[in-house]
């Protein structure tokens, strides 16, 4: 829709009592994204231009995230709760800078599709002046049903005011609406709060177009895009919907996963073809995989970049900042973080590298930890290319160990290695001879636990 | 029912052929506690005061645990296995105690709840001599059907003998049964063993009671509430039943779970509301996780307690006595045991603290061992407040570091380090320049697998 | 069929475009074994002798693959791909050689279990020419119909072709044929390609051998078992059965898993009675587990041996050549490779025992390193009987600890150390009182993120 200007409301002032939480229900997250985060982000891929996003009393949190989410938001404050068309109301400054199509969106329903936005959008430009949302539940007990008269929606119904042929009727309203920008304010304008409640509802806008002659028409998305989130429950469900979809994409465009239901994804992880995932595997965000690389199982990453052919775990542990480089291999309870490992590199077993530069082809053997805080200051390791660093060793940072170069098992490292150098910095090897046996025949006769 | 009297008779005598174990089967566990002892806590929860177990030849397993369990239990051994009747009957010195209710228990159907006991109380309280706990199975083949008439139960037929009519109903029984103490030996002793097998059927006692003209009724239960375990397939089944009500439970109280599927949860875990629990997290018994707590994928905790806003993992593991004050911090490969940690304390990578104290705001750095054990004794070591301790250090236990103690990377200490003082205990770092070059060169020429 | 000779033309041509894969479709691996392996192994089962398999044109890891898993095997490749009927003429040179029953089955079926292709040949031995294979999936749309008249298969219906009747037919053809070894040629010689493709449909065979008057039949197969893959989301769906099947399969011998779903099997996994597994369980090709060894959560198992009573876990990396002796103990965060672990031995936290022998009753200390590689060569770690390795110490190896040796903490040895003699390498350890003051004031100053 690039010659029709566009404006989305996100009502994202929900209590949320329902989540016995704390934190705003809209903050909680799905695939490691708050879901009004999706909200936005699928709003801003339908082509949407302004946001508009009303909140709750005090929800600092939000205001600040759909900030930093759309930094051209507008974040407005509903004081009072009088219902689905008072909260729209409350963004009424932005609605009145003229839009072509006003879309209402939910920050409790993060699962809706760029391209059924596009759809309502699509109606709207062909002349309905509201297009609202359906789907068709397995139950539609509950829900508001859409009444449609020759394409025309002329009303939704609400569960008890419906008659048992309207209740037979399994097309239901999912809250989500559009609206042409001449007709919005008039409509809202026109809502009023004469009912059991005392609230004003947007799904009355309905009859209203309908009673001034305008069009408007529903159109029908899955059950499984539109679910709203009251409930950990029901968090946790559409979590799972979110996964099950990113896994069936990566599936089809190449990515082996033995068992997917065990391969958590997050928002925005790229996966390359030919990526091998065992069970169990945890991306956090800001993950990317490439071509042919193997993910052992047990594996957690966040914030890092695998090249082509790496390959790590079980149990890698990769933090921010960690960029391996081709044929790399970071092995089991390894942890990396803020470091890049050279092409060919190996790092197997046992061990933190923190701050670091690791040289192509180096060796770091197990047990090895860059010493890289000192309980006050962040300090960089540089281990050169094909170095060896010995079993057990500590490379207090800031420290460079040169290209080549080799330090000897159980070595604490505080001073630069030249290239090419050995450096040892351990005890001598001494002997007792009968220690142990007369250890043992001592401790035998008092044997207790102190503890 | 505070005003009624109660004793539970607790089947516990099947061989479990079917399970294929040494281990008698109720001794099998669900959700870290052994099938029996579900029974025992749920009817306990239900208010029964009294217990007597029925137990097979020889299993002294089961006896030491009901015990252990409920120590006013008494515990008899059926020692020819002749029916259901006759192995209640084998508790008789209990029944001859007068108890208002009398309940029939199964130690392999052990989702049965508190409330279903409950309303099973209520029918004797009002009146029922005899009362039977039915389900609708999805299939009701094989099982007996219950033959109700104006609410009163008139007969359990089973399968083999019911007309089609009979067959029809849905409604079966599910083994449990309730007796008015002043009728139950009468009943019992009523049945008699004239049939294929020549066993006593418990069953039988619903038609004794109806020609004796007494009440009679069925109530129902979910089918998932009385699945009894033959085999360790129905066990793993009875165990995800456990599971995800007790994982609804926890997100219905303010638990977040990312993919609640993937979180084990133990008979008496407790977590407080705004717990955030990533991915594929296993909780073994005694753990109890306050407010804001996070806890990462992949960790294992057993016998732990982590206070307010606490974080772990991931792959953490908390041992017994592991004691996490509030915002403290256990990171990647960390195992904890039988250790306070103070408020604000991390300890983030590859280490063991075991038997231990570490003061509030220490910092315990990568590599990090309590050597707390010489092969016989365990000993303790203290880490002060605000103290810090290098990577890859050994603290060989018994030792204290002093408040704002500071071990250097890579020490290992052995005797007590004043407040505020500085230990190392290490080599001197020495060089031996070229020694890779020419390592590497007599190596390439001999390069071989020696093991 | 020990009186009848046996050929099976596995047909593993397919490009697999849709799996998006640079590896051969048919060497994609199911429980850790390429699905062409799955389909020559269970034929192995089947009593199959010999084996001529069609491969795609330059499938040289399909060749190697094959030859491999039956050394007399003859792979033929097919150049030009012309239909089903074309790929298995493309095995001619093994048709032309008599064989009593011609099987064809699909290197991308891999389910297919023995029994049922021994019932194929059942009813080549009762007579019949051509017997077909098919099943009954949910929904029969797309597939070929099987229309039988009396017992005989008279003709497989393409969906296109078939009239309503037809259509409503739910078996189906799965695609595996048999053949009596005295009618293959004959009847796939007369299969010609007048068709819109222009291909030659092995299927066609039915129609032919009906009208020559042979015998043909069609058995059923649960549709679980005939399950192709074509992409990877069906791969993902073929090992989730599998998975099931061997899980169930388990449980039933006598193996207990507290969550069976999230235990993955290798095609060879064997498990005794009484095994304890918890949930998050990685099998990797290679391992046996014997009775009572108790396996925890997160454990990673491939090529290694348990026996009796031996307990690992959780976070155990047993790799090729871990040989655990009964009731040995490997803990968390500990990795096995190559090691013979004696009787009762204990390895509990934080190890790495590379290429190694550890003596009954050994204790291994937490952070304990094997140093098995120099950059070039492995070499041998022997540790004696009831030897006790101090915490973070280090292992140079080739070298061996002697019985009843002590190794105290945060050593590095790099000579034999004899019998129940104590060796220690270590620095001494330093104190300067009141550094640790000195320094945070400095650094409070001075604090900042150096990288």
């Amino acid at each position: 829709m690039p010659d029709r200007s566009s404006l989305a409301i996100v009502l994202a002032a929900g209590e949320g009592t329902r989540m016995r939480s704390a934190l705003p229900k809209v903050m909680h997250a799905v695939a490691g994204l708050p879901m009004i985060g999706h909200v936005l982000k699928t709003a801003t891929g339908a082509g949407i231009e302004r946001f508009a996003v009303v909140v709750g009393k005090g929800a600092d949190a939000v205001r600040a995230f759909a900030i930093k989410t759309a930094p051209s938001a507008s974040v407005v404050e509903q004081v009072e709760r009088l219902g689905t068309a008072h909260a729209v109301l409350a963004a009424r400054a932005a609605l009145d800078q003229p839009a072509d199509d006003v879309l209402v969106l939910y920050g409790d329903t993060p699962l809706v599709t760029a391209e059924t936005l596009a759809r309502m959008r699509t109606e709207l430009a062909k002349g309905a002046s509201v297009v609202v949302l359906g789907f068709r539940p397995e139950d539609p007990t509950g829900y508001g049903r859409l009444i449609e008269r020759d394409g025309q929606l002329v009303a939704i119904r609400e569960e008890r005011e419906a008659n048992e042929g309207e209740r037979a009727i399994g097309f239901c309203n999912a809250g989500l609406m559009g609206f042409r920008g001449d007709a919005v304010l008039g409509l809202l304008d026109a809502i009023d709060n004469s009912n059991a409640k005392g609230e004003y509802y947007l799904t009355d806008a309905v009859e209203i177009a309908n009673q001034r002659g305008l069009a408007v028409v529903a159109i029908e998305a899955e059950a499984a895009e539109v679910g709203g989130v009251n409930t950990r429950v029901e968090l946790a469900a559409v979590e799972r919907i979110w996964q099950d979809r990113a896994r069936q994409q990566a599936l089809l465009s190449g990515v082996t996963m033995v068992a997917p239901e065990t391969v958590f994804l997050s928002h925005d992880t790229v996966l390359a073809r030919d990526v091998t995932i065992e069970p169990n595997v945890f991306f956090g965000p800001g993950v990317r995989v490439d071509e042919g690389a193997l993910i052992h199982a047990f594996s957690h990453l966040t914030g890092a970049h695998l090249e082509a052919g790496a390959e790590i775990g079980p149990y890698a542990r990769l933090r921010p900042g960690a960029q391996l480089g081709p044929k790399s291999k970071v092995g089991n309870f390894v942890e990396i973080k803020n470091a890049e490992i050279g092409a060919g590199a190996k790092i197997s077993h046992l061990t933190y590298i923190g701050d670091a530069q690791v040289g192509a082809e180096a060796n770091v053997g197990a047990g090895t930890v860059t010493g890289n805080y000192d309980g006050y200051d962040k300090a960089l390791t540089i281990i050169g290319e094909g170095a060896f660093i010995g079993s057990n060793s500590v490379l207090v940072a800031p420290v460079t160990i040169g290209d080549g170069g080799y330090v000897a098992s159980g070595s604490v490292i505080t001073t630069d290695v030249a290239p090419d150098a050995l450096a040892i910095a351990r005890g001598r090897q001494v002997e007792k001879p009968g220690w142990a046996a007369r250890f043992r025949e001592m401790k035998s006769k008092t044997k207790r636990v102190r503890v």
